[in-house]
């Protein structure tokens, strides 16, 4: 065999890993249910078709087709055609998309649904980057109220705080909001996209560099020194007055900006007090997809260089996906960036090893009872690993800590009686057998 | 949008049956994990050379392709080469042995593990069969021990148990004990491998069929009468004496065979008392796989006219697949036939709607404290729904029966008071806004 590798950009998990990935899953849809948020999936594929040219910008580049077969592959050589007829989803919109389009009928009036999976895109491989990769979506179909602003940032807000992180800032800004201004600060029309996404970095990189490649685009000089000053007010007053923000904000846009204006302001009002953190307006906010039709939003926790979520309102994207014209507006943690973080900063303290305890197999006669004992203190609702074979005790207990386990069970020295093993202290204990579960249970 | 359906052979979910499937796999795994298994996963996709010619069989013939991209595609299409360089799995087997080898070093000296995931075949499409279909499956690696089959037998038939199927019947076999049986017989040994596919059909086929068959392999009529005799006695006489067979079988294959029964026996008196059903030698069991090397076994429910879950040794396979020999056994649920069944059956009596109540909203004016209500009732555990947007009470009602959701709460008539509502009854309660949580909880 020649590659004994997962391919390259692909990632195996070890056990260890695997458990914290789950339990991941498992908390954050714990969250997404409590709001309401309903499961549903799609294959991972798709007839290409659905992928084409239906907004997926530089992730339709990264696709992974599926290889057509048999006569319709040697008809598509044969006329130089499309050499697939199916391809990866590179992410989970496109395909919700699709989705709705299909099953409209049969789903609410407004329909709330979440999805967690892999998706696949043919990235270059770097540190960080990965060619399949969890994304972990909410969305809402179908109604056009701000309160499914407030609903979607609430919950997301509610899973991050769940899962431990604090301080978290929401930013709220619109996409309309954020043309209008730049129609009104003269930014040249059609440079609008390329000035948003340089407003995108205004974080990130100096403001020397982006000035000049804003005055590049055709910007005028003096309307970007109004843009910084409203900049450093808001970053450097961290207690910045929001009304002075609108007030100063309301003036430049006008008339045709303020009811993006007034949007945000509703959002504001509409969601509850975060679990942990706040809700901020910050017209710095722009956001990398060019789908986005009303407010957008980023979470930035605490100490984090990197935002945690993201998301926003996209009212057209499904009619143009889908057929059907159909407001939405969705948020979507990022799986990875979550994972990779909590794990670095030992935020899993609820995952535990493989078992509650080992039952140890003293030989070969003592296989059945090692069995029997397990699915006794199993039935008792711990979760029991049986030594598969027989070994030395020492091998045996090895095994238990390479898998997280921390106590070791035997039946004996008598009939009747166990001992029990803490394998960290390495000591034992002689119980009567009927009181080993309640042992353990105290232990756990 | 051309095609605005899953691609053909494929699957959408819709919430209700997203939600079953989660159930399904929530509670497999739990039973998986008590056992000591372990999680682990690999990517969808792995390099195509790991699948060719490594004991997938017919399943190599039906594996999606994943299309080389750019240069490396146009080098390939010139030189008339390979097209594809990745292909989606076909099973989680092969995986595995990849997996192995790979990451040996790092895994327990024995390793118990569970993976639950999709696996892609490009089957002609036909009903109750998919393309994309999920597996479970438990393999443990690196024992030679009989223990082994006990408890992935154990855990498997704990596992349906715990899904509800009741009368389990677990059928042993051994794959050698049925090749020493076939030499035996005076099978001709080129034909044994057909010989045995015929076998595997003797519960579905008319035996006049498969005789017919089986002389046509150069078997012997007076073999095929000893063996059907066998088999009628088996079938016929229900509470048959195993030791009558293991008498009959053991006298039939003699020295060569005598190991194989022994492993059998053992087999049988190591497995403890299963929770729901009993544990049978059945000499006439085969599996359709040609890798195993020992103990077969598959598990019938009362009244399931097909086999839930299938498994057995191959101590061969991963040695052949990832380098270095390795004894490997597992079982597998098949994951499509329970879920299926149990839905037909209903016997997801677990599986909730959507939540436990939805918020209506009055008004426009009134979002902000429904939104503020759900916040508050879904802090004291429960799963809220908040009706997203403003809509008449009716409309809203409707939304809330379709996503199952059994209770309306709306803020009011008056300040600290809510309205519960039996959206079954239909009758409203009023209550202090404090003792909505605790009425809900009662309810639930």
């Amino acid at each position: 065999m020649a590659k004994l590798q997962a391919p390259s950009g692909f990632r195996d998990f070890l056990p260890d890993a695997q458990r914290k990935r789950n339990e991941l899953i498992r908390r954050i849809r714990a969250v997404y249910e409590s709001f309401g948020y309903e499961p549903m999936e799609t294959p991972c594929m798709e007839n290409l078709d659905v992928f084409l040219g239906k907004g997926g910008g530089e992730n339709e580049k990264l696709m992974y087709r599926i290889l057509k077969r048999g006569a319709s592959l040697e008809r598509a050589l044969e006329s130089k055609d499309e050499l697939a007829d199916l391809a990866m989803r590179f992410d989970l919109t496109v395909p919700l998309a699709r989705y709705y389009a299909t099953h409209r009928g049969e789903l609410p009036a407004v329909f709330k649904r979440y999805q967690i999976g892999p998706v696949w895109r043919a990235e270059r491989p770097q540190h960080g980057r990965f060619r399949e990769f969890v994304q972990c979506d909410i969305d809402v179909l179908g109604s056009t109220s701000m309160a499914v602003e407030a609903d979607v940032i609430l919950t997301v807000a509610t899973a991050l705080a769940d899962l431990g992180f604090s301080g978290l800032t929401v930013r709220l800004n619109s996409r309309p909001l954020l043309r209008v201004l730049c129609e009104k600060s003269n930014v040249p029309k059609e440079a609008i996209d390329r000035y948003i996404i340089l407003l995108d970095k205004i974080d990130k990189q100096p403001w020397d560099e982006l000035n000049s490649d804003m005055l590049a685009l055709g910007c005028q000089q003096s309307e970007l020194d109004w843009f910084k000053g409203l900049y450093d007010y808001v970053k450097e007053s961290k207690e910045y007055d929001p009304r002075e923000l609108f007030k100063e904000i309301g003036a430049k846009v006008g008339d045709k900006g303020n009811p993006y204006v007034a949007q945000i302001q509703e959002v504001l009002e509409l969601t509850p007090p975060l679990p942990s953190g706040k809700l901020v307006f910050d017209p710095f906010l722009a956001r990398g997809m060019d789908y986005y039709t009303g407010p957008i939003f980023e979470v930035a926790a605490e100490g984090v260089p990197f935002s945690l979520a993201g998301g926003g309102r996209f009212d057209e994207l499904i009619g143009k996906l889908g057929g059907q014209p159909t407001p939405a507006c969705g948020f979507s943690i990022g799986f990875e960036r979550v994972y990779t973080l909590m794990d670095e900063r030992n935020m899993f303290a609820g995952a535990t090893g493989a078992a509650d305890a080992l039952v140890v197999v003293p030989d070969a006669a003592g296989r059945a009872e090692a069995l029997n004992l397990g699915a006794e203190l199993r039935s008792a609702g711990l979760r029991i690993d049986v030594y598969p074979g027989e070994a030395k005790a020492v091998k045996q207990y090895e095994l238990a800590e390479r898998k997280g386990i921390p106590f070791a069970v035997q039946a004996g020295p008598e009939a009747g009686k166990v001992t029990l093993r803490d394998l960290k202290t390495r000591k034992n204990e002689i119980l009567a057998r009927a009181g080993a579960a309640a042992w353990l249970k105290g232990k756990a």
